[in-house]
């Protein structure tokens, strides 16, 4: 844990965030500024800055991100409709907490590019 | 490999398709529309319809999918600058080509929201 980065301060629970899923691995949230009806960010409980810094040792956790970003997907009822699961990397990404995390969107039609 | 889908001719290597990267799970090539100075597909050699689709057996090739994204981008210098990798799924997510794949987009700045 980064005692510094706010995304290990929320997975550990500091805040009190509800978790729209929690495992061992990986929590999600609603997203403080939603995009789409919904918005949900996964994140590893792992403090790893960014996709670029992931390795091997992470290869279970991020599939675990995309695999739950589907589960969400999937009990929120827009499985079907359609979603759009986003990770930033760095300034031109767009990545504003430097704690990896998948962007999952959906409930609205998302328009292309995806920025 | 479903023989009606563009995307598992293209991972045979039925087009001659340049590949910017192979490996015995996975394949990655330029987008045909590019919607930034860097944009790549890497998709599974199996043909998978989409993220929902995706189970317990599929966890190594999504996490491949992810870290061959990370290390395009690293190759090409876009690691520090910045990327997003994007995957759709179904109508709302925009997803035109049911064959799971990661889009990898970098080389400026990507905006808010992602679509």
């Amino acid at each position: 844990m980064d005692t510094s980065c706010i995304f290990c301060k929320i997975a550990s629970g500091a805040f009190g965030t509800a978790f729209v899923h929690e495992d061992d691995a990986v929590v999600a949230f609603e997203d403080l500024n939603p995009q789409a009806p919904h918005h949900v960010l996964i994140i590893p409980r792992e403090h790893v800055v960014s996709l670029s810094s992931a390795s091997d040792a992470h290869d279970a956790m991020l599939s675990r991100l995309l695999r739950v970003a589907a589960k969400i997907a999937s009990e929120r009822g827009i499985a079907e409709s359609g979603y759009r699961a986003v990770i930033n990397t760095g300034p031109d990404g767009g990545q504003s907490v430097f704690h990896l995390h998948v962007h999952l969107l959906g409930g609205r039609p998302l328009a292309w590019p995806p920025g």
